[in-house]
């Protein structure tokens, strides 16, 4: 069964997003941070969005800026199988786009069926909630930022149950990030 | 100056306590992890807590039975010097403890021009909150526990502005905890 992972910036009070929904505090850029996250996009996996950041990411990765900025993310993240959850969404036009219109957890349960690369979900704050909540989660790779936001968007808001995970990795980046990687100990 | 320090358990989701005011979640009971908590006891530092913690301590700390499963922990814990914020108790009854009535953050402010030992806060969200959006914490010892609570009191509600802050030591356990210290970066 193919596995289901999450990467995901969070700051010290547990938002990926402030609450105007800016990312940006969460962005380094430094020779060892750059390094990870390139080996990250080319580990092979396929990716799970939800519309927003899917919006987000479709924008930026295909353009001569991304490319030239990060090239081996850049070249990961195009490459790659993707799958966008929209219910308003026609169309896709990023290259490897499968465009997914049903419930989220349901779709999220046949992929896992289907043979094919394990999938990875960044972003994608209310699909992570809804996986979450049904257990469709097996494995969480969190960026802990050293921030604290006060205000903003949590990962888990409409999870209503308590998680418990097992640690099986840390890494530490000199930029102040650590990076936690836990197994659903369900 | 004293420096003012908090001492904090969270979840993934950056929760102190769930929705109930629970907080038996982050308890661990290994040897690694209370030889941690034990010299943490034993660091001299004086301890300011809010009015709920307060009780919840000086109810458990005094008792044979918490000199029986923590000896070390409890003998710091009933012999350091204590603050308690409150409006609401008139007296206290925990040995070397002072019962402070006025506004927490003028308090602080008071207690740090004094001489005495650093400051160390542990649990009292209401407290931590009202002092990091103030600027008075200094440091922030955080305990990352491998859990998401999805519902719960998080120890930063009333910050309304970012705070920035620089990693400075990273302890990892067996236990799945990762202690993260750091200093405020203002």
């Amino acid at each position: 069964m193919r596995r289901v992972t999450i990467f995901e910036q969070t700051s010290l009070d547990g938002f990926f997003a402030d609450a105007n929904g800016d990312m940006s505090w969460a962005h380094k850029d430094d020779p060892e941070w750059n390094a990870f996250a390139g080996s990250n996009a080319r580990s092979g996996g396929a990716l799970l969005f939800g519309r927003v950041t899917y919006e987000l990411m479709a924008k930026f990765w295909p353009t001569p800026e991304a490319k030239e900025i990060m090239p081996a993310v850049a070249e990961g993240m195009n490459r790659m199988s993707k799958y966008v959850f929209s219910r308003t969404l026609d169309q896709v036009t990023w290259s490897n786009t499968t465009l997914l219109k049903g419930e989220p957890a349901e779709e999220v349960r046949k992929l896992k069926r289907e043979v094919g690369p394990d999938l990875v979900i960044l972003g994608s704050g209310s699909i992570v909630s809804q996986l979450a909540q049904a257990g469709l989660i097996d494995g969480y790779q969190i960026v802990v930022n050293p921030i604290i936001l006060g205000r903003g968007k949590s990962l888990f808001e409409t999870v209503t149950r308590r998680l418990d995970l097992r640690l099986i990795d840390r890494k530490p980046f000199r930029n102040g990030n650590t990076v936690l990687t836990f197994d659903s100990a369900a």
